[in-house]
């Protein structure tokens, strides 16, 4: 599978030309985030898709103006859970039981790695834990994208505070985590298309490691 | 492109039948991780690829001997960076200017973005940073091994302390962020093979945000 070429296809893409993406992409797009595993299965995270033009104008400015906002088809923000991990927890165990047809006892045991793993966790490190988690999705939606030939550009350079709060999400016990533009490349206006992509070498970034 | 079907193949696997993986399926997935978007394009971490067996038989215990670990081809740790920032920030100006043929003074300004938005964060704030980075790339190699029909274990649960000491990674300025175990499924002895993948349902976690 030639997933390699596409990988060094894709670029953070700054510019984009306003184009919609075919709705069958951007599904298996939002199935791959949804597939994408994260710690003990959890989730911790809520995607928002504004796609909305007016929307995407008032986000922009939170974003810095940065172009590919108001140029991309739509954008993800990936909601970080920062709050009501207990209950949430409930309402995992309740689906684990629903989709495998298993009893509440025989989850006990994993309820109380939760606990201890999670529950236990400080508030600041709950919600590093779930940022690592939304990262993993965001991963899989980058390579998803890089695999439909699709533009797609990671923002952590924007206001969480003021997107959060634009979205209402600290109220549903979240925050702005990271952001993703989704749409095409507008090839003319781009610098960085033609860009070699810098990356450390090989050897620098990977090794063997033996006691 | 039916990579929603490996993503819903690929599951955490626990048990491992010990077998190894086509070289060239190790080196693309290794390939990805290495093309793995990151903020800034900084890749804050290293990669360490442990796949001696007396290596795996030691760091076993510090991974409260989940049996994938003994039973991978390999085991992938991901050293997110937690010191000398300003180094290698330096390193990666050199890198850019070498690999776009551009001159320093042409990065003066991207230079200040990374002294504004990666030197200027506390030692807490960096390492969260460096982890999300290290996420992306996680995913990417999970995915990556997906399409490879290769099985891969994400793994926090290790004794984070204990295997950066194990590997000296904090005389690198490094920590133990992350493990990914890769190896083949052993079907007869892994309880998970056969379990539905458990997930929120598409509109529990994906919604549309018009304002």
């Amino acid at each position: 599978m030639n997933y390699i070429e596409n990988l060094n296809w894709r670029y953070a893409t700054k510019r984009m030309n306003g184009s919609k993406i075919d709705v069958s992409k951007r599904e298996r797009i939002l199935e791959a985030i949804k597939l994408a595993p994260t710690s003990l299965g959890m989730q911790p995270f809520d995607i928002f898709v504004i796609e909305d033009t007016a929307t995407k104008e008032l986000l922009s400015p939170l974003c810095f103006n940065q172009p590919q906002v108001k140029e991309s088809d739509f954008v993800l923000v990936f909601a970080n859970w920062t709050a009501n991990f207990a209950e949430k927890m409930e309402l995992y165990i309740q689906n684990i039981m629903e989709t495998r047809g298993v009893s509440s006892e025989s989850l006990d045991g994993f309820k109380k790695s939760i606990e201890g793993f999670v529950l236990s966790k400080s508030k600041e490190e709950q919600t590093a834990w779930a940022s690592d988690q939304a990262y993993i999705a965001l991963g899989f939606a980058l390579m998803a994208a890089a695999l439909e030939h699709v533009d797609a550009t990671p923002m952590e350079g924007f206001n969480r505070q003021a997107v959060s709060e634009f979205m209402g999400l600290p109220q549903m016990g979240m925050e702005a985590g990271v952001l993703m533009a989704v749409g095409h490349r507008d090839e003319a206006n781009d610098y960085l298309v033609k860009a070699p992509k810098v990356r450390r070498k090989h050897e620098d970034i990977i090794r063997t490691f033996v006691k």
